[in-house]
């Protein structure tokens, strides 16, 4: 939940800086415009169907900002329809002005990622199957980046290089093999971690299961390998599959039963859901 | 230009914290099979045609974590092709797995937009026309991003809301009409400033010319509009075409002759061009 | 104006480090003296005629510190004399002992470029001529010290290096020429900058107007030779004077008729203009 | 010393602080002309007669930014005239024109306090009074500023109010007297901390004697008090004038014999000395 | 005291570092089970007996995450009691669980060292003989550990490197001797300083005091010895023993009569005192 | 491991940010001593038995200030005995002398923690019993603790509450019961987490395996009661116990085959290591 006590550990720092990315001196264009404080309201309107997501990163942009109050009845995870208007700020116009980019930037970036997680999702209702996402985000926004898949629907994968044990090839030919591999990872690794391993065919496979490994990952096989390797597994680990995948070869995957799969695309490759800012009217009095 | 003074400045900031973003701790895989300083090269290969943007920045990367040397024949702005190897790392082996998910997720972004403002600007060319990006980019990525625009031939608009001054609608309407907006910002502003004035319609451009203007954006005009819009400036303003750019319309705005177009899809909505780190190889001794 | 957005977003920092700079551990002498929260107030006296400057700044330096209201019929821009009572503050004491010298040093350092500059502005007073700042500014200060001049009657130049062309000598003696160093400026830079040349004699702004600079900056020109280059340029372009810019020189320079002078003296030889806090006294109750 | 570990650990971030405030994207002009690397040579001159301070922080500002290299016969406290070259800079010429103007802003602003120092320090030459700053340094000056009055032959009062204890008026008066101040303080602070207390009148210096201050300042007293003051403190304790100090006072001041002044005009309102880098020229190959 | 101004300005940033070391992307368990915000209350309870330090610390990490009130009728200083209920918080629940570890990190150090310090004191209660802290601190934990001794009565010795003059065995012999050493110190430094060197024998006990020495420290000298440098210092200067003081050595050294004894392992070496949160209750409405 | 690519992502900061908190401005002794660049040698003694942890950042500390350059066959984990020369450290005697303090503080705690940690794990020598650490770390200091744990012979627990779930007390009643919280955590967190329940008694246990737990902490349960619950967990689920572990109570539960056992004590109440730079001899010439 990007609120509470993450909002104010691990988002402000993120909001502030992408402020000052854009006012390294000052907005001259609202300040040549509004020399003094006044007060009045504007639309939040939405311009694509999708999934909302982000509206308190949205509202805190422009919190740090100054007095700006947003009044909505819609949260992360609600359906929006193009043309509805999603909520209405009222407070310091020049805050509104001055805020309003960088508060619409994280908005569309989340509720596009959210969305296209959303679809997807879709794709494997009824199965067995989650949709994971991958550390192929935008460098600075992964906190973002992964809150959204969740709102999709989608579930998260470790969140960086620090929480997770991934053996990739690199790492099994550097180590040795896969048994040499898993057991250094379980050496080392604080106790909390369960142990995945990417493999490419089904003799990586049963070397995985006998080195013990707590999660399978099936790298770039075909269908046919996929559900051999599946089977073999069983109960005995989580498997995942990774590698390019489609909206098609989701409904592929989905009979195959494997447990997760991973998706760049929902990070590195969403379009933005279309917002903006309309309707701008001076008020006259102020009151929260 | 993405390097020397501009790296040391404005960019090894962003790199490092994407980097702590990933790395919290530590890299728990790499350190548990790697446990001293071996060192090993790495192909960097190309997945997808396109058009490269951000190799020196993917190597700082590296760089910032270590000691790793690239060896590349490649620079930003040359076409790059499916399948071909742009470039060979050799260094700590550490580094390398440790840094290969950051360096490429910038590597990939950039590349990817850098390749969508090509495919654009390919259309235009000939024209005068020239393409335009907006402030419409990810949060804390604006000097990757724009810089990118700017290798697949694009032109940067305004950096941010210090640099520029563009009075649209909200502005216009809380100064009270075209002219007293301008007047405002040309007293305000910095003198170097020059002034764009936002406009939807005919009488408007009209005002915007009389308040003596130095660029007029027409937003969201059709096009026989436009064509008039056009004709009427002449040579006492520059124009710009904004609003929902797509290749389609790129064709027909070229032959109104429009001076620019700006489009936020550079980067708010291009995919990414896909890159791997293939090949790891542990070498023996190693020398600069 | 430093206040709203560009307080939170781009001054709060500055006012913090300066504070930090200033208490690195505590203040040991308010902090033997006062062990618990005690209220009080204390008066803001100015002790030279002048122009007031930076006054939100002074109240914000105290309002980071704790609860301090202050209480002023003064803004900026005003005219105020010696002796003057300029504000009264309240608040927690310590917070009042603690701030004070960091607040005084900003106000002080704030006045006194505005008085300078307010000086200098008299001068022209009644001609077309306006007075420039530079990029003389103390380190760490300019949006302060920016700030002040234009509180003085002055207008700000381009605020840094990213915001503005300024090509002078060197850079056009490393171009090629005045013809080379616009084009190549009207290539790379953001289309929204205005080009500006400096140029030592008269060929020079021949060759500046024939590649079409938007400003032409006239640099240690005596008297005559800046004329002739006045006249030469009728409204091709903007002129700008610079070069050790004295008051008596402002004289002669305003009857040439150039549109802006510029002086670096404003921000880096401007006296501080003296303030103290005085009065202090304990108060029984304290509310805001 | 700004130097070594000071300059690493103290100095290093106020430079790049200020770096970042004249680059917030990049330096459009000289990337616009020098689109890859070139090696040039400048020379830095002289145009007035001072003495040198800062030559260190000037050359780490080119260094942080790139491969520069300074060739000088100068030092800090050198005394320096007009016209002189004092040092050749010679590496990547985008560097030298990027870096410019801030590494003279430091020099220019710490070489005029320096001058100013060493002029008043010449009036108290052969007596044993020395001359001391205060901390009305400009914000996030204070280490520059406080170093180049030690350049010009001035000694330093406390650094900031952590590192000493100074009883004002405010203090005493909070306190209930000096008695008890003087006491609060002794309690409190820690044991390495001298005890200087501000006096206004002979019964006040009667007071803070009583109470065993290490340190009595004289505030704002006239020659025949002062003197007074001088005489019945003795060895008892060190003296301190302050309060306006001009020149002329200084020569008044010399006589009576106190053991220090101090000035605050020293860092608040010395003009710059002025430098300029002149003469550049590329040069074909470049070593260190 | 760690509160108001030193809070603002120098301990904030400690704990909001803290606490973004505990949780680098969210605390995943409470968000797991508390998806929104529901208030309740928790129990601050000793389970040990000894001297609080640091509630005020404790209660800030709390506020820095959101909404929670701490009542207590404790302050920094009093003893405790194992069972005792210290305070009891209520507020949002997510905060209460999210920064409870940090919060009692800082109070169980604190409070251990303000413990310990007081244990120390006690044996030195009824002599003139004062018990000084070191630069032994925890690295990034100096502010909170130099509070916590002067809790527990202890006295602290300088802050750091910057704010006070040790000349040891090291500085000494690179000066060429203590006479030099002091001489050097002297000239160097701010003139609020006083000056301490450390000494091993009688000898050099005696160039010390001809070198005007302001502090003698005695390092690691047997009581007869040290019994006699106090006798030959008299009033001429202050005493400072250290080195490996252990409760038992406290004694002897009280009967010596040495001004101050220095004890690294206050800081260095101290257990913690126990603290814990119990019996958090959710309630149904919240006010503060 | 604390080199590499952690030391440059994660370390660094905090060892400069340590530097900072003991250097303000400048380190007025030794510069007072040494006004230019000389260099020496000195040495790292040992002055107690124990393990050894931390000598990379002891280095990197020095190595952040300047030219030194530290000789040693020792690494981390090595015993060590009191008297041994650990190191030879030889650069710029500055640099000696103002890193001495900090790069010792590191080294001493972690040395310290490293060395009570290996006296824990001899006790549990040949059983199956783990030893981990917590989350009770000083804060600010957990990257080195954590490491000092391993270096020891312990495990490490999860690193913070952003990578590990451990449903508490707290937690569980929060959520309605174990099998509640269980859920909520699975549904909530990423899927490569583990997920550990804390219990009390037997039937908790019993409701802990239901609900599927990874780990189950057996928190403060007498040795008969532990005893049954590791007889009815048997490999369902992985066993830790917690709570006032101490040195006596190790031998009892390594007895009763707990796979883990966790200590706050490790980090919490571990006293240093004592360790000293002693030998400071000026040398001639100087080559790395």
């Amino acid at each position: 939940m990007l609120e509470g006590v993450t909002m104010a550990v691990n988002v402000d720092e993120y909001l502030l800086h992408a402020l000052k990315e854009d006012i390294t001196s000052e907005d001259v264009t609202t300040n040549a415009i509004l020399q003094k404080k006044e007060f009045g309201t504007v639309d939040l309107l939405c311009k694509q169907d999708g999934i909302l997501a982000g509206i308190k990163v949205f509202q805190r942009v422009f919190e740090l900002l100054g007095e700006v109050h947003l009044e909505t009845s819609y949260q992360d995870g609600d359906p929006i329809y193009k043309g509805e208007k999603i909520g209405h700020l009222k407070g310091d116009m020049r805050v509104l002005l001055s805020g309003e980019r960088t508060a619409l930037n994280y908005l569309q970036r989340m509720s596009g990622i959210a969305t296209l997680t959303y679809e997807c999702v879709q794709i494997l209702e009824g199965s067995k199957t989650q949709l994971l996402d991958t550390r192929k985000t935008t460098p600075n926004m992964r906190i973002f980046e992964k809150y959204a898949v969740k709102v999709g629907g989608g579930t998260n994968h470790r969140y960086n290089l620090s929480d997770g044990i991934l053996l990739k090839d690199n790492h099994i030919s550097a180590a040795g093999g896969i048994k040499k591999a898993v057991e250094l990872a379980r050496q080392y690794a604080p106790f909390i971690r369960k142990i995945e391993v990417e493999v490419e065919n089904i003799d990586m496979v049963q070397e995985a299961l006998e080195a013990g490994a707590d999660i399978i990952m099936l790298d770039n096989m075909d269908n046919e390998t996929m559900r051999q390797a599946v089977e073999i597994i069983g109960k005995q680990a989580q498997t995942e599959c990774s590698g390019n995948i489609t909206k098609e070869r989701l409904l592929e995957l989905r009979e195959i039963g494997v447990d997760y799969i991973s998706s760049g695309a929902l990070t590195h490759s969403a379009s933005i859901l279309d917002f903006s800012l309309k309707n701008m009217m001076p008020i006259k009095r102020y009151a929260f």
